[in-house]
């Protein structure tokens, strides 16, 4: 057991503030990580702020983790002090269950362990994230940077960038397919970036013409505006897959009819309950409304190496840590391209 | 152009009634069918009153047709006078859409042509169904009823058995798989047949325990009661598949727990807006929603083949054309077990 320096929500009503937290010590098949770069991610506001009923406190959010290997378990042989490695949504599952050993983490049929205010044997009975100057995780939830990926912008690609690759890779999107993006946000313009690299022709789809310029330059083929009737009605049976990045309950069903035939929308941002869904665009078309979470952590070290290859990262806006509490309240107003990152030598 | 006896409607408050239709001679690649039975749909009630606003009148609605060969244009070669033939819920498509070329011309892109109620070069300028003495068809809208089936039993195959049929081919619905039918209607009765002739565990899931015996008699393996929460929380994550017959909109999120990760619910009776969608479900289990419409010509005659090798049938209530009526009023009260099937040969 050793303490490190934190940033740590003490209530849902009290800002994020410097805390001492004390972290596990280095098991025989754990990583201790120096955290360079956390991401910051919707998650941890509603998270921080109890929006969502399950808040923990001291809570140390963050699961957008970028650091150097500063400690390895007696039994770790794959990893070396130094190295420049990952951290993500969750630090532990079952690894027995069907999801577990089909490298599927995310569904674990015990649960898994998130990466921040889940209970675990940590002290304090909670796991703590990477809004820290440290972190210890089970080596078999460290993934490898690859060589020549900007960090900071590396490290929103541990939940925004599996997140949107993960239901790309499901629905097999390659060349010849036409994807729509919906929502242009965090996850929507990884979407885009993503979908682009896998030679998709890629739409975003959006009620704002005014992103269409940025959706264009990062990566988008076209711009569909989706209070646009007739033009909504001209890309009807257009799209082999749909991804759905808005984050708040909306009225899906409108994009419905611009799948073709079995065709599948994909629900990533939006969690809990939405809209009245009309069956009437999924029965005639055999269409499909799903979702999904994250990815798992074969597939994210894959999404990790992908990215290597396409030099992609996400667009950031680096901040301090003690620029949190701002950084929150201009998320909550959209007001970021695309995503926040914490420097977190910014800490001390 | 020759006249036929048929029961139409002539407005959304004035009950069927005999009537004279004109229907249209028997061209080239048509076939002039003598109807014996015709099944009655809940979408017969719904058109014949105007429930959605599209109703024309005179209507003769009817789309579980099953008759006799009485004419063929000189062009049809593939069947013959006298033999015993069925038609479904569509009697044109395009031909050359994609969904027409991979056999799907339930989902035509240009819009199919319903049996009844729907703009043709009839007479009358609709198509008129099957509550009637007669019917003349397109050749390739025409199925071969395989010898041994009871032709009453038979006709509702043709809408409540492909509607069924349908989805659980296209879910790949085999021996070794799990599947809840939802509902245990017309639909639901055929979809417990169907699930248990294709060799898959089969549970039947209804609010009613007193459905129970009746379930199993079907074929159901076993019977969940939706209302009773430790029973479905035993069975969460335990279903490959569920096919949702409900016909009317109802809480279908209460269902989705029920599947295994990647697993779908298929809603085939419930057609417009519904309860809420709760993408929570969806996304911790990659689940999806999704619906399905009756089945392509060629997976009919597929369905009718397979049910001749199993002897499966609908069970039925055989009615007189001039009990019609009472038949919508019972069937609006759940009150037939499974189908009421109109014996054609009343009608004079």
């Amino acid at each position: 057991m050793s303490n490190t320096v934190s940033y740590a929500a003490q209530s849902p009503t009290t800002p994020l503030a410097h805390h001492l937290i004390s972290r596990r010590s280095v098991g025989p098949t754990d990583v201790q990580i120096a955290v360079e770069f956390c991401g910051v991610c919707h998650t941890d506001i509603h998270h921080s702020r109890n929006d969502w009923g399950r808040a923990n406190y001291p809570m140390v959010p963050g699961h957008e983790i970028i650091g150097k290997v500063t400690g390895l378990g007696s039994n770790v042989s794959h990893l070396k002090l130094g190295q420049q490695v990952a951290v993500g949504c969750f630090v532990n599952s079952c690894r027995t269950c069907s999801s577990c050993e089909a490298h599927m983490e995310q569904y674990c049929l015990n649960g898994f362990t998130a990466t921040y205010n889940s209970p675990s044997k940590d002290p304090g009975g909670f796991t703590y994230g990477g809004y820290s100057k440290s972190i210890v995780v089970n080596e078999h939830f460290v993934l490898k940077v690859p060589d020549g990926l900007d960090p900071a912008g590396t490290a929103p690609l541990l939940c925004a960038g599996i997140t949107t690759y993960s239901p790309l890779m499901h629905w097999s999107v390659k060349p010849g397919m036409t994807v729509g993006v919906i929502g242009l946000g965090g996850l929507g313009h990884m979407g885009v970036k993503l979908s682009h690299a896998l030679g998709a022709q890629t739409i975003m789809i959006t009620t704002s013409s005014g992103k269409a310029a940025d959706a264009k330059r990062l990566g988008a083929d076209a711009v569909l505006i989706s209070n646009d009737a007739a033009a909504m009605q001209a890309m009807a049976n257009k799209f082999d897959f749909l991804l759905n990045t808005i984050p708040v309950a909306h009225d899906f069903n409108q994009y419905m009819p611009l799948l073709k035939v079995d065709g599948s929308m994909c629900i990533v941002g939006a969690i809990g309950p939405n809209a009245e869904l009309n069956s009437g665009p999924l029965i005639f078309g055999r269409r499909s409304v799903a979702g999904s979470l994250v990815g798992g952590i074969k597939e994210t070290q894959e999404m990790l190496d992908f990215c290597g290859r396409h030099n992609i990262t996400a667009d950031i806006e680096l901040i301090r840590m003690d620029e949190i509490n701002q950084a929150y309240e201009r998320m909550i107003k959209s007001d970021v391209k695309y995503r926040f990152v914490i420097d977190m030598s910014s800490l001390n």
